[in-house]
């Protein structure tokens, strides 16, 4: 699988959120080497408090598969999953996790705590990475636009 | 608040649930004294993982209020929520929880971990019942009936 390739399409998705004036996150679900799910935070957009990347993949792939079972499918996020995605990815039942940059004050793959090491009955492989660094000056450059708008730099 | 009022329409929306193939799981969203959310189990009848009661009525109070922030809403559930369900009341900010009976395989309010003691940035206030009974013999007979069908019983 060309980690590097999904991981760069997550990207692309996160850069239409800020677009639309969202956090820039955005998720593909990959299956077989073929993408069977895309999302991108829409929470603004939408004004849904569920409408992050992760979930909007989610359901797209199950829409797409006529199945909530994920099973052989690896999901790439830009972002550290919070515990509300976290939650999806081990109801979906998704095999494995690569998300890009940590998130300290929300993250589930160990910042804030590991949701998926819990007594759940499903567990996940997880890995960091591939492009951490490009998922991580991402949301850098976002906060600081918005630090600039609202005048604190 | 008449809470024994509001957990009774989320049992009448989980036995929906059931009437259509899937766990009776029900919820209502209240905000002063009105219902703006409501959502029951939808995963099977839907193929959506994220299709559990309590996204659905966050979604759609969300919908009706058109804001992702539920901050002077009550949440009422019919069984303890799953990490993805926790989650979505943080993000959601929901002030009050207020859920039937527990869940020792994925409940987030002390059954497997309490999500909400978690150093994430909101923390809505947790109660067990009313209608705890109720709630339990909902679900205990629904998987009685299962197991009856499967013929282990």
């Amino acid at each position: 699988m060309d980690h590097e390739k999904y991981m760069r399409m997550a990207l692309e998705l996160a850069a239409q959120a800020e677009g639309d004036g969202d956090v820039p996150v955005g998720c593909v679900i990959v299956k077989a080497d073929r993408v069977i799910g895309r999302g991108r935070n829409r929470r603004e957009e939408r004004g849904d408090a569920t409408a992050h990347a992760e979930v909007e993949a989610i359901r797209d792939a199950c829409a797409r598969t006529g199945s909530w079972r994920l099973t052989d499918c690896t999901l790439y996020v830009t972002l550290e999953p919070c515990p509300m995605c976290a939650g999806a990815i081990i109801n979906s039942r998704i095999r494995t996790l690569r998300y890009g940059t940590r998130d300290d004050k929300a993250g589930c793959c160990g910042s804030v705590l590991n949701l998926f090491e819990e007594r759940f009955n499903h567990h996940p492989r997880i890995y960091q990475g591939p492009l951490k660094e490009e998922c991580e000056s991402q949301l850098q450059d976002f906060f600081r636009g918005l630090r600039e708008k609202s005048g604190e730099i």
